[in-house]
């Protein structure tokens, strides 16, 4: 696939030179760098921390304040019990496997699947079959196999190979462990046997206070921090569902071996939504009807299932109405992430949404879908968009008792006829003495089928017999003075109920990835430099000033300008270098800035100024009042470069190299 | 001080009322409170979230944009080596006792402070003076010292109590051991003895990867980042000194016991600026002549070393003039800074600088003006503006090689004289053998005062005589015909120099705290109920839409004003509860919300509106389109409450309560 990919027009795509000149233009760099580095940690620099902060800010005004989400802020320290309860401690996990000998660790499913495909790939050579390049894997990029002998294997060990690989994700430690005795899977350097698999929890783990005695971690995602302030939230909304929550911040994953530049680190900037919703009355959103049309491309479960990968043009109101996408809040949130990956400036045919198979989905998911943006990397996963159900908020109210539910009036009161038990305390104390409590929890828990077999029981014997493990044999016996057991109608004018909820899930550092990636293309006349066509709204700066030469009487018109656009708040930078203004633009077209303006010697005769488009290189000349309110409309995205163009005169003059 | 603290309007104030009030409103909250909660750590609800990203927009506006300067984002996770050169693994500690019976841990330095403090409490009580409450120290909110006993003491101990208290952060852990053996100083509540204090880091201590084998810690401060990327970012501005870096993100310090709310926590956000400036020519700051009239007021040194705090009001430039400020970029942040402060809404009568110390400043820190904010806790530190000379760069450049420092061509060639040692390599290796690099090494790192001696032992001697005291007898003997010293000119083209740094520092949630108590009054009808008088270019929410009642025709005036208002971004809330409008807005005054439109019958006959500011109550009535410009320029600060009431016509009819 990488292969395959085209810059933003159309050429054939060179990873290495985009990422030579997002580290040369300090997009990002390695955390470190001068202390070695550290893997899997990337410090942004200023363009790639002012990318950063515009993707958020369009987030921020595209979700949270289009839907009054409630916006919190929870710490990163997280204490041990907390992910506990979630299933992180015990689940969150990577196999890893040891080498003894050298020390090095692999990521146990990563090495099978390495060592199978390598030995596929020399039984192809040595059958004189063309051996295909695959679509490159991000997990994969610093391949362990170096050298691939070209061996012959038997027909069903080569089919025995392939069914093993399409369900890699699937195997657990044993089982991994087993795959590598089985097929003698050691380290590929060496040759040196490998110690079993064993679970490599990914959270780093912290001790929070002087004494070490509570053991915490850093937060893995930004969820739980809101599931736990779910009552609370609830009570800010003044008790009106449905809700959503929402948390931009950092989570951390100790990856075992991270690689893939920014696609694959240790820490990093997520925004995640939690739209809290009514599990009954099929989870409708009231926003749908705005994005019913919205077309998306969709790769579902069944077509994943049967080995395939073509998409499907569908409009989310359809989907939901087949039942493609399971209800109207999934669906409006797909639709909504593919609006928001449009405004940040996606490219439209390397977006797609892919259904999760039931194996591949996380311990807490119902359903998910994966927004996809293709990169030289292939397809990767940048928003996750799961149905978590009920699971979190249930599990927590479980552990600690705290009411993460919803109480409302019902408008018809409820009558259930039910089976009730009632207990003469003052008799029940006195006949089981301490184990009284017990006994009578066993059977406050008794099923609706058996409290009616036990009131049979009861009537017929005058008395019946309970399971309660935990006293004497495990059998009590209960005489029919001490309880009764009938049937009643009881009358519920309130309805409780866990809500479910669905969680779009953005992780930022891989958007800003993909983004330059679908950003990225270079002038004909200038193939060593890129540019990044970012829109106007998310670029880093908006605009550089570009005093013709060093001219003294340049200087003052400088200031002007630059203060004029601090007025408006837009961001611009000042090249003053000796450079040639070409020269000048190349580095600012490197940068993304989407405008440029010159100050020449016409500017110091009549105060007017051009105004220079990235990406077409055309200018307009014009006074600083209409520049100003140009670029002001064009960094707010209410004006296009060709309405600009439209309305101010063109300029031609200057030669810019 | 609690005792004279008081409201916006004057009132005294009561912080047990404010506390009560942010936690219902859900400005923050304890993080894990179902959990049981961890102590220092609290997570921001929608409120707080909203007041914290507005001052940090704010901050982003005032300081990053304003001048250019390179903001990054780097990693929280950070290894050792890097902390151990900053010198956080050795110096950034507190010391800490143990009571080896209960377990609980003091930190050693508040508890003698407290313990002397309650016995000279309980002397003056027994002499039958009056005991002044003193003011109240964040520090100490919750005292370990619940009873204090009335004992005299003899006026030889009250003054060496006295001594100590004035220097008690002076002390360091085997002085603070003694101190509380000679005084007797044990648990205060059980009486048991303590064990010595022992240095405990505030750091918190992870591995990342998953072999263990690199230990990290979580940042103190977002610096260390900025100065390892120093090169990198001298390099993207195009070599150009003085600039600075600035970076804004979580910072955490594992307290030994944290208190005092949102004062003392164990993960902050920080925003930090590193201004980086030539050491020579006085470090100036181009932009200084902007702010020199700012007035601040200054405690300095010598007024606090004798024992006195007053401040006095002083124009930075004048403070700069005489040398109370070192220097001219210390002092335009200083007034930045106090820029910033009221910007954000502090309360100019509750802001001072202090200058800090020599003793307790930290242990990178030249100089230290800290800006505090006076709170019912006292005067608190809520930036920090310190000059870290070339401290941080330097060590790193030695730990690592990297050149950290600044190269740049000399208008004038610099000739220096000087003593100039060459060594005959060719025989040099054959004599010293082994030896030889240690003895180059040594005679290289020669001072010019003992080349100038040796040359005569040369000329005199034929020999010179050179300490290396791992050779031999740790004197070698060079003979003349392996080396000659001469006095030569060299001219150097290039000038070198590692810059000094000036830093300010900023403990968002601090500012965020303190400015909830500059902006708390209630109202005198309803003392119950308070009000937050947030600018509303930081209030969390700036508009509530209010229909009169739920009645059906108010419905679609409620969503065309929602779409009005966020189309223009900016953010609201509706609140169609069945409430009284009075009730509705007093829940907003708590929010401090600003701006209130209420949606009458008179709305749906003519499509007019009433806007209401809250700190007047005052209501204007006018067209959708005139009440959003209103909102937009008092949401942008371009226009105060006044020159709308005197734009549009007032309104006085509609009965709030």
């Amino acid at each position: 696939m990488a292969g395959d990919m085209t810059t933003k027009d159309g050429r054939p795509f060179d990873r290495a030179q985009l990422e030579s000149l997002m580290k040369r233009r300090l997009f990002y760099t390695p955390s470190f760098d001068i202390y070695g580095g550290v893997s899997g940690l990337y410090d942004y620099g200023p363009p790639g921390c002012a990318l950063t902060n515009n993707i958020v800010d369009i987030w921020r005004k595209h979700f949270v304040l289009k839907e009054n989400m409630l916006e919190v802020d929870c710490t990163m320290l997280t204490p041990y019990e907390v992910l506990k309860t979630s299933g992180h401690v015990d689940k969150f996990a990577d196999w890893m496997c040891k080498d003894p000998k050298t020390g090095e660790i692999f990521r146990a499913d990563h090495l099978v699947e390495e060592v199978l495909e390598s030995r596929l790939k020399g039984d192809k050579e040595a059958r004189g079959e063309k051996v295909e390049e695959k679509e490159e894997d991000p997990k994969k990029k610093k391949k362990k196999v170096k050298n691939i002998a070209a061996v012959k294997l038997e027909d069903a060990v080569v089919q025995e190979y392939e069914e093993i690989l399409a369900k890699i994700d699937n195997y657990n430690g044993e089982e991994l462990g087993l795959l590598m005795k089985k097929y003698d899977i050691k380290n590929p350097a060496t040759n040196g046997e490998l110690l079993p698999p064993v679970a490599f929890n990914l959270m780093f783990q912290t001790s929070i206070g002087p004494s070490s005695n509570l053991p915490g971690y850093l937060r893995p995602e930004t969820a739980q921090g809101q599931f736990l302030n779910f009552a609370k939230l609830l009570e800010f909304n003044q008790q009106s569902m449905p809700f959503a929550s929402a948390s931009i911040g950092k989570s951390f994953r100790n990856e075992i071996s991270p690689r893939a530049g920014l696609l694959r680190v240790r820490e990093f900037l997520m925004a995640e939504i939690e739209h809290f919703v009514d599990p009954e009355g099929g989870k409708k959103h009231p926003f749908f009807e705005e994005v019913k049309d919205v077309e998306l491309e969709l790769l579902n479960r069944d077509v994943q299932l049967a080995g395939k990968t073509h998409v499907e043009t569908t409009k989310i109101g359809k989907a939901v109405k087949t039942g493609l996408v399971d209800n109207e809040t999934l669906g409006y949130f797909l639709a909504r992430i593919q609006l928001f990956l449009l405004r940040i400036g996606a490219d439209p045919k390397k977006i797609r949404f892919r259904q999760h198979m039931a194996n591949e989905m996380a311990h807490y998911a119902a359903d998910c879908w994966d927004a996809e943006l293709l990169t030289s990397y292939g397809w990767i996963e940048c928003v996750g968009c799961a149905d978590r159900s009920a699971y979190d908020l249930s599990v927590h109210m479980k552990k600690t008792g705290a009411p993460l539910m919803v109480r409302e009036p019902r408008k018809e009161p409820l009558k259930i006829e039910e089976w009730q038990v009632d207990i003469d305390k003052k008799k029940f104390g006195p006949k089981f003495k301490k184990d009284g409590k017990t006994v009578e929890a066993a059977i406050e828990s008794l099923t609706q089928d058996l409290r009616e077999k036990l009131s049979l029981d009861l009537e017929k014997e005058g008395k019946i017999v309970v399971d309660v493990p935990s006293v004497g044999s495990g059998k009590v016996e209960v005489p029919k003075e001490l309880i009764a057991i009938e049937k009643r109608t009881r009358v519920e004018n309130v309805r409780e109920y866990t809500p479910n909820v669905i969680e779009p899930s953005f992780g930022i550092g891989r958007l800003v990835y993909a983004l330059c990636e679908h950003s990225y293309w270079a002038r004909a006349e200038d193939e060593a430099r890129g540019v990044l066509s970012f829109p106007p709204t998310v670029a880093p700066t908006k605009v550089l000033i570009v005093p013709l030469s060093s001219h003294g009487d340049f200087k003052p018109f400088v200031r002007t300008l630059s203060n004029a656009l601090q007025d408006i708040g837009i961001s611009s930078r000042v090249d003053d270098s000796g450079a040639s203004i070409g020269k000048r633009y190349a580095r600012n077209d490197e940068l993304g800035t989407p405008l440029g303006i010159t100050i020449d010697f016409q500017s110091v005769k009549d105060n007017t100024f051009t105004l220079r488009d990235r990406d077409s290189t055309k200018q307009v000349r014009s006074s600083l009042d209409k520049i100003c309110k140009a670029i002001s409309s064009l960094v707010n995205g209410t004006e296009q470069w060709s309405d600009v163009a439209a309305r101010l005169p063109a300029f031609e003059g200057q030669d810019v190299d």
